[in-house]
């Protein structure tokens, strides 16, 4: 339940809404349309809920404009979706942690730590490195030297960020996140592999979301970057050199190789795989488990399959890989045809 | 070696098999049908294995019924892996670590501790948990609020369970598991993307083993489950308001989308990818590196391919695909077998 | 930049090279070639990016013998990327830590630490444990009883290394990575699932570097094992009982299920899917993305998609599978032609 109760009428505002029914109602939690009950506010957007929406029991739905639901009290908006999201950021603010340093975290004197941070438990801070304000830094979390974290970051349990790394303002790092680890490269000499070297940087900047256990690597020469507003899922892998741009989303266990750009606004689905040196232009998207060859640049549009195709070719190439057996029945019975034709030309030749 | 040796008729009697041979020799290992020597016990299974078991230097064979292998002392079993598996755990049980609380654990004194835990160096226990009796909780496992660890259960070191999560009893966590991050949705707004609100929880169910560095999200609103006996390999993810459930095996690095449910006893293979929406029916069978598209139902049987279709028709799909040279040829023949009757026409109209 | 800056001459003679220009220039940093400015050194491999080398503003541009590059000072060797990579160890040399065990560190008073050895805050080291010389244990690290890790390694934070695993000489683990693991294996009881005994081990042999968040599970029975000068990369899964050979290179997030053996100086793309019981044989080249079936023996040579082809067939099948649309169109029109040739006969059978 939320700490931070609202009524109607204010959360109407908060997202430029028009209330029909009764502002005055108390809204203290979201909920989805089946399980909202009595001071929970819900929303709905597809035509096919809005009978599920009739019959909710929350106290508030949110719904599109021009809408007609039949819901004692309703909020109506251009984006139920987004108006739903901005009203959870209020009722169920982040968890606010009071501002500590936990005895058992070890600080080196040489470190910058702002106003009201959160250090918890275990926590490493390396030499030279700082901690903006109201960032909050969890327990097991390691931080080397010369790492910079902006302010109103969230870095989780056992995150680590290796020496040098750029972290900017409201950036979330979950769990087990590893930003800076020598990127992949090798030089075969005669009696195996020499390290190329991996003495470049991270850049994250500012409002990045990384899930659990993702890592990105530091660039080799250079700077490994994620752009502003990037969300990235679980497990991702983002390899030396590359660039990601901006408002970028990447879902759970996309790996990509070494010095790929992906430009702003690009939309790439789970388990995708980047050959190096690819560009990725704005706006494109690609779909989950594609495979994208070394070098490649990928224009605007939908992606997809292993090598990435256009959307409709793919789809266009796989209706004809399954009619491959009818092919063949028509191939066979064809050539049967032919036989026949043969034969009667041969019989009148005679 | 075990601290727990047996006579080869305990083990007999434990697992329901009949001894033939000597049944007070003692056995103090399991190995393998090469590596067993004097004091070990081994299984055979295969048929073209059953001459190298007779060569075996094992104390003891495990075999199926009426199989005859010419060895010194066997024990005669319906299911000899399975009995190999149980004997195993007689001989190799886990490791018992002494109740203790280490002085370097950080527990919150609104936590609840029951007997016979052990709690390792560098742990954190936040408000109003709770850790059941014979819970292990190893070095470096950091536990947030309000969550409930059963009883019975070995949480490897560096494992984060997050505010509120619910963990059954008996359950093994392997080191670097993340329970309960935030779910992975965004709404577009005009400047960027929003959370969608992640303030769902987890419940993970008796008797479950989640692989190292897995990843198990919170549900957006709601929960997402795993259910009781379900076994997970390493590197999974699982995304927000799953629904996975009873004795489900996931192999490695398979990925799984928002909102899937997996029914009881479902098997799925490795780097498998889920799209959001779907139901897998209970008994299905999914083939390693599959990929199902969103909002797909998968019946019983088993499937294989990317997008999944029944083994069977993979199978004759990719023969078709392999023949595709030899349509190309046959179609080439044939063109030139027209051309020849087409001229031979032309030629008796003159 | 480097704290051990050298001469022209002094890198020149480490890299059996011949210089062009003034040896005593002194070099302070390697550098890409155009980022590179005063006081750094470059390397130039292919033709087309001669013209750039030549308008760097590099101290010094490393170039393939007989290559001319008109640039004031160069160094001639055989091979350019592999000099560049032996400079940069000497520039940029491995982060040495002073010799400390941090007074947070838990370490059994029965385990055995070598000369030299950093072991950072809130490290665990369990009994009959022992470091080797020189060796560094980064903060939060956690290593079970009876490891034993040799020297010159160094261990990233958050790596856990469980009971009885070994590590050789010059190891690089990146953080996360889990080692020694249960392996994934079951049978199949009237209830559930059984564990199938996961008591064998796991040696890693020396100069292995395993990227973040890697894991390696111990063998069922027996060991598995990573050879000498295997370079893995980041998330990567490799299961129990696997026999991965010497100076073998596998990237990011590829998965190898059980028992799979892949011999020495193999070279694994990304995102590939090994079934188990696999065997790769030495030289052989696996593309990202591929998928192996269990059992197969993988020759020398390129192989690429799923199930694996020679990479001349995978491409030759591509061709002719992007070629379908061509072929049901001709199929049509030969259909057409052979109808009218029927309609002739039967009009001049009359």
């Amino acid at each position: 339940m939320s700490l931070s109760p609202k009524t109607v009428s204010e959360l109407a505002t908060l997202v430029g809404g028009r209330v029909h029914g009764d502002g005055d109602i108390v809204i203290n939690s979201v909920a989805s349309l089946d399980a909202a009950g009595e001071g929970d506010i819900t929303y709905v957007e597809e035509e096919k809920l809005l009978a599920a929406a009739a019959n909710s029991k929350a106290s508030c739905v949110i719904t599109r404009l021009g809408v007609d639901v039949k819901v004692p009290c309703r909020i109506e908006v251009k984006n139920p979706k987004l108006a739903f999201a901005l009203i959870a950021e209020v009722l169920h603010p982040r968890k606010q942690r009071q501002p500590e340093i936990h005895h058992t975290a070890v600080l080196s004197p040489a470190s910058k730590i702002g106003n009201d941070v959160f250090i918890g438990a275990f926590v490493c801070l390396g030499e030279h490195s700082s901690v903006g304000d109201r960032t909050q830094i969890r327990a097991g979390a390691k931080i080397g030297d010369n790492v910079t974290v902006g302010s109103d970051c969230v870095i989780h349990p056992n995150v680590f960020l290796e020496d040098g790394v750029t972290i900017g303002n409201g950036v979330i790092l979950h769990a087990g996140v590893v930003i800076g680890a020598d990127g992949f490269g090798y030089v075969r000499g005669e009696m195996g592999y020499h390290k190329f070297p991996q003495i470049g940087t991270v850049i994250i900047e500012d409002d990045v979301e990384l899930g659990a256990n993702t890592c990105v690597d530091r660039a080799a020469l250079g700077r490994t970057r994620i752009g502003r507003g990037t969300k990235i899922d679980n497990m991702v892998h983002v390899g030396h050199n590359c660039d990601i741009g901006e408002r970028v989303v990447i879902a759970a266990q996309t790996g990509i190789s070494g010095s790929v750009v992906i430009e702003d606004d690009c939309v790439i689905g789970g388990q995708v795989g980047f050959g190096d040196h690819i560009r990725v232009l704005s706006g494109a998207i690609i779909g989950s488990k594609a495979g994208i060859l070394p070098g490649k640049i990928v224009r605007p549009g939908i992606w997809w399959g292993i090598p990435i195709q256009p959307l409709d070719e793919y789809k266009r190439l796989n209706a004809h890989i399954s009619r491959l057996p009818y092919v063949r029945q028509e191939l066979k019975e064809l050539t049967e045809r032919v036989r026949i034709l043969e034969d009667q030309l041969s019989t009148s030749d005679e």
